[in-house]
């Protein structure tokens, strides 16, 4: 059985813990927190600790803190020469201490406090200094969720970036979408089955050629009109810009 | 049994005519293309034609062509004083022929040839001239899907622009991520589970309580190493115009 330090209680730090006591597969020996005081997690079965000293060894500790955190945290860490991972989109494997048998553990979803995730579901990103952590850490990775794949830091960074577009970017777009709907008097809810339908497009087809739309048929009166119909400045440079690049991206099809 | 025309051969006209002959409340009479000779409708149980002066007399007649022929098909069609409806966003009521009883049948979806929909989660949007053909039209609507809205022109203009938001622009989101990807030798579908996730989001909560990202975290460390890390002028672009409007969205809370 894998045992586990969790050190952390943010979103990504409380849906593992919620895994890791529920699944037979591990045992969880502590989480490891900024003030006990103040933790939010409901009794769990085992330690829940404030000090680094307290922590036991493990097989893999899991840094799940802000990233601004992480270099701290890692230095804190009394046992040397043991496998510890950050759960980390932005940062390099080698912001851990060197005293550490250094990984990455980065499970790319977006985590919501009060929302049930699906592990097995979820893409796991995973790295190792050495191939024998890193044989340690795609084991235990499969054993959680269905999709693990090896990406070094320099892709991870960029992994992270692609994320954000398709992440904060697109609920941006949404957060507009709404605007409009609120404007107007219309429920936003009549929207929801396309934002799902269009994500769920993703899975059949290339997003070139799931795109649709005024920009992409070049209808030059309709942009006009929608041009026309938007009052926000904000929303006429978005649509602007992005409308500018679909009609550039697909000038030969015009 | 209500007895339909439809008026058409593109996506929303083919899924239309699917959903008419397998359903027992509804018996199409007829599918009027431009030219018979270049159909691609599979052997339908009606008159398959190209000529107005061949269509029978419905309880309604859908236009299912796009934005720039609507006006010249109206025209056409050689009954006076019934129902006829286009199904676009973009389009006014007052672009159908004053020899009708108008109205407009929105179907809010994203419609692609070889994709079954599932017409009763589909939000129809429905407008009339006058208040008896609003009340067919709803009783219409209502046996094609549970999601039934009355809208009218001006309100409808507003939902088109927010659904390019929502779709057009938010897909050309997942393009970028897309393109990210490939440049870094990283498989797309990594994304895939956020995307979904990030969409089915919206069901639970507004997109202003869904932000996340270095932008709502006013995290300009992360900020500058994306810019860095982006080589593509368009990203950058985008990146930048986003995450100002985030970050100036989210400004009381930096």
């Amino acid at each position: 059985m894998t045992t586990i330090n969790i050190i952390g209680s943010g979103n990504v730090a409380q849906h593992l813990v919620r895994f890791f006591i529920n699944s037979e597969a591990f045992l969880l020996l502590s989480v490891l927190v900024r003030n006990t005081a103040n933790v939010t997690f409901e009794p769990l079965p085992c330690l829940i600790i404030d000090d680094y000293n307290q922590q036991p060894l493990a097989d893999i500790t899991i840094i799940a803190v802000s990233d601004d955190a992480i270099a701290e945290v890692s230095n804190k860490i009394i046992h040397q020469n043991t496998l510890v991972v950050h759960t980390s989109g932005a940062k390099n494997l080698d912001i851990l201490d060197k005293k550490h048998k250094r990984g990455v553990f980065y499970p790319l979803q977006t985590f919501s406090k009060h929302k049930k995730v699906n592990f097995k579901e979820i893409p796991i990103c995973i790295e190792a200094e050495n191939p024998k952590d890193e044989g340690f850490l795609e084991h235990f990775a499969l054993k959680i969720s269905k999709n693990v794949y090896k990406i070094n830091s320099e892709q991870r960074s960029k992994l992270h970036i692609a994320a954000v577009f398709v992440n904060n970017f697109t609920n941006y777009l949404y957060q507009i979408g709404n605007e409009i709907c609120v404007e107007n008097n219309i429920p936003f809810k009549i929207l929801e089955p396309l934002i799902i339908e269009t994500a769920l497009k993703t899975q059949e087809l290339s997003p070139k050629e799931a795109q649709t739309g005024p920009a992409k048929r070049h209808d030059l009166q309709t942009i006009k009109n929608h041009l026309e119909g938007l009052t926000n400045e904000n929303h006429i440079k978005i649509y602007t810009l992005l409308t500018t690049m679909i009609l550039n991206s697909t000038i030969d099809k015009g």
